[in-house]
């Protein structure tokens, strides 16, 4: 049951995917509620570039945290995953808009903007705290990258070996030395995403925990394996194969060397999500995983 | 491209699934559209008992390979694979109308039965022809039991035990011992059915191989193993538990013993299943395992 | 690292598998370094039966766990897991002694004996606490029976049909209906066990959750499911088959009927289970699922 | 049972692995049972600069098959798949000697190169066909690469995008659309490699057929597909993403565009791999696959 908050919104963000002309037509639409309803509008200063006039004030990403109360993201799971890695540090309350169907995250579809994004201007609506993994690689001692992570972080081998070795260890415990295309490293939140393609779990997004999830392993008896979500997860790269790419959310990269170790663990911050009113997490399973459906021959 | 095949129909036989009231509706369909062909027309004994008035001549299921060029069983994968056991010896042909939706054997739909039923009559069809299994239970050299089967033979524990042990062996070659809940050795047709569910693969009903599943083996390293159509497969029961069991197409069932011998082959005989105009295994896969749907949430 | 534990043990209670000589054997070499340390020892009535003579206190074994201030128990995984349900209750520590090679929760084998027993009782161990479920099953609105589960609860249907379908719900939540094999409901003790043959994941020890295993699902995009292991678990028999069958730890079996409700939750006790000195659990998994060997060919 | 060959071998081609001094202990311990044996040795002109001196003819590797009637290639699984792909053509017979452990396809081991050589100089062996695969690129009408792969032919995704989708048809008839990491298509000597990794079955080697196992597939119902060694499998890469690659047996790789068709078909070639005597499938899989070891806890 969604609760009636009490807190009333005073200026919302609102977040465009670029590039596409349904995004557009969303946008309008969530501007129009949002000015209906008597809130300051703050665009993010890419959407503003999409549309075709300005009547509200612009800010880079990066501010909206700190102006916003709350920030509207159109676009689809993918422009969240974006959001929560820029934006999770400072607490802002986000709600997604979907371009169609629905998402896991972005729960509302174009034509219930009006609906639900009324309601939660109204109160009406739940928050999930999603937590990130931070990932950070590091060479001889220093740390050379770090990035957030909402779904995963997945180690891969490059694409000229397509096999790569690495040790793992968990709160400093050694699991294993495996040879495999990498291993995925996922949130509750990922977990219906990349690693369940793996053959990953479907962890419920209330739970603390990390599923590590091997990628073709060598080694058949290697399987999923779920810790802690305050596990201290290592990934020490072999010298098999050169070059190894670290991503996050399939948004960011980089190359790593052998010996690099990558430390991954989870994030101080969390991804405030609100779904407004009667969402629940099994029924966007049976939805999108399409639990219905059913073998016959027999 | 269905054939226009030469071969016209004289006495049809009609097989229903009893016990529901939509498969009436649709023998009585069938009935009508076979009347106006005007072939001859023999009712199974049993699906004779469920309809409200007799026009036709009855035989017993066991009589209705000989008297007939074609069968029209009505009720699902299900009752073809019963029609299979009991009659493909008589190598009769055997079309399927579905209760609703579509099977991956009985692909007439209830709305479909007049065109397609019709299509049949008139020789536009084409001819799969699906192998059966034989299974045949040794005890002390001698012949216990012997059945045949569409779709699989599994072996699996007795349920006070619900854990069995076995040794299997592919034409004489020892291939392991194992631990487990059972085995699924299936045909291409049963690869869709219960193996599927079981993690096997999906095989062409044109391959003539067959395939052995492992039922949640205690050895992770374990998978599905396909060989040969021609392959014979022999399961000799351990030890551990008594009474496992065997059962073909999850319709006949008998209890071994430790020592038992389970010999699997190809049967001499396949069902010929007449498959009206347009039909195409992959279609059936797309449409009954949903290949269209997609994961979000990234 | 394992700690100096102050408390020392005044009594200790021995439980031997029954029936195997080779047990019979570890209990008196168990017996001899009890005695040798000067601690009473009580023998488990069962168990005291097994031996050629008695020079022991012998109780039934739901007495030893107030008896006793340690159990050592003799036989197996098996074995720790009939104790842990029939003594958890009671607080008692739990150290368990293998046949033969070394299982996940008995660590002590045969010829470390001497050594490992001894450690305990100087105080050189750690302490894995290790949840139970319990399960109650209701029909109209009574409980029918109750069991606890150190490893899995396991639904399974009958023999005879070899199917079942059931409702699903977590904390009151609907999550699917479904039609399979079964279900099965583990704790991270039993992730290594029967749950891990059904393609579960692996659950590090210290993970408070539950993972829900479909058994050979009709629906392909069902998968494991990891909750909070503070959930509660409803499991809904269908109406499809008669008599599917409900088992604790593979060890008790109770049948239900369509509309019978089985609730699973965390049980209010856990096992205290001590682990002499240098364990650690990716070790035993390292070993026990053979995580060194590799595929070649390629 | 091994056939005792009437054919005797006059001219014996030997390949060594390049880069390892064990390789080189090899190569000279099969000169020297050749030597021995009184049959005419030519060096592959690359195995022959690794050696401290020459005493034997050499000759570029694609001449060997014109010039020899067996070839000795020493190094392991990897190095017979190259041999494979370069003279298969030719005919020739092959026989792999593995650097240490046992390969699925180099089945002589170090210490067993005097015993076993010499029992396949003396005739004493069994012939493997392993069918090879034929891939071919088409772009707009036109061939644009060619290679032949033993074990399999893999697209993937660029690891840019970590995601590609394309089409898939079998004999013409369309299969899906998949949105993937890529897609393995194995031959039955592939299923014990990368394959199976992947999720794949374990094929007989003498099975005529082929597995396609996809990648990760965003759509969970999608699994391995096998079909008719006879089949002709095309692949067109979608619009998804730049740059998805097509190697065989991961030694040789291409980058494709949208539209280009991948076409995969037997080669007419098939490699000819002498196995020493007493070699049995199921034995490689016992030994390889580690199938003695088995789960425990309960």
């Amino acid at each position: 049951m969604p609760d009636s908050n009490e807190q009333r919104f005073a200026t919302v963000g609102l977040v465009g995917r670029t590039g596409s002309p349904h995004v557009v037509d969303s946008v309008v639409a969530v501007e129009g509620v949002l000015a209906r309803a008597g809130v300051r509008v703050v665009l993010e200063a890419d959407t503003a570039r999409m549309l075709p006039e300005r009547r509200h004030a612009t800010a880079p990403r990066a501010d909206l945290g700190n102006q916003c109360d709350l920030i509207v993201v159109v676009g689809g799971d993918g422009s969240i995953l974006g959001v929560a890695r820029d934006l999770a540090h400072s607490g802002v309350l986000v709600v997604g808009v979907n371009r169609g169907g629905l998402g896991f995250l972005a729960d509302v579809s174009p034509e219930q903007i009006e609906h639900k994004i009324g309601a939660v201007l109204a109160g009406e609506y739940t928050v999930d705290e999603r937590f990130l993994l931070e990932a950070r690689i590091e060479r001889d001692g220093e740390t050379m990258e770090r990035s957030a992570a909402l779904n995963d972080v997945v180690v891969h081998a490059a694409p000229a070996s397509r096999m790569m070795d690495f040790a793992l260890y968990v709160d400093g415990e050694f699991v294993y030395e495996q040879r495999s295309d990498g291993v995925i490293v996922s949130t509750p939140t990922g977990s219906t995403a990349y690693a369940l393609s793996a053959g990953g779990p479907i962890m419920h997004p209330g739970l603390d925990a990390i599923v590590i999830v091997p990628m073709f392993p060598h080694t058949l008896t290697s399987r999923p394996l779920v810790v802690r979500g305050s596990a201290e997860i290592r990934i020490v790269a072999g010298g098999l194969a050169a070059g190894p790419r670290v991503s996050c959310d399939s948004q960011v990269d980089y190359t790593i060397r052998p010996g690099d170790a990558l430390h991954i663990a989870k994030s101080p911050h969390a991804l405030h999500l609100a779904y407004p009113m009667d969402h629940g997490f099994f029924e966007s399973c049976r939805s999108k995983l399409d639990w219905a459906s059913r073998l016959g021959n027999g």
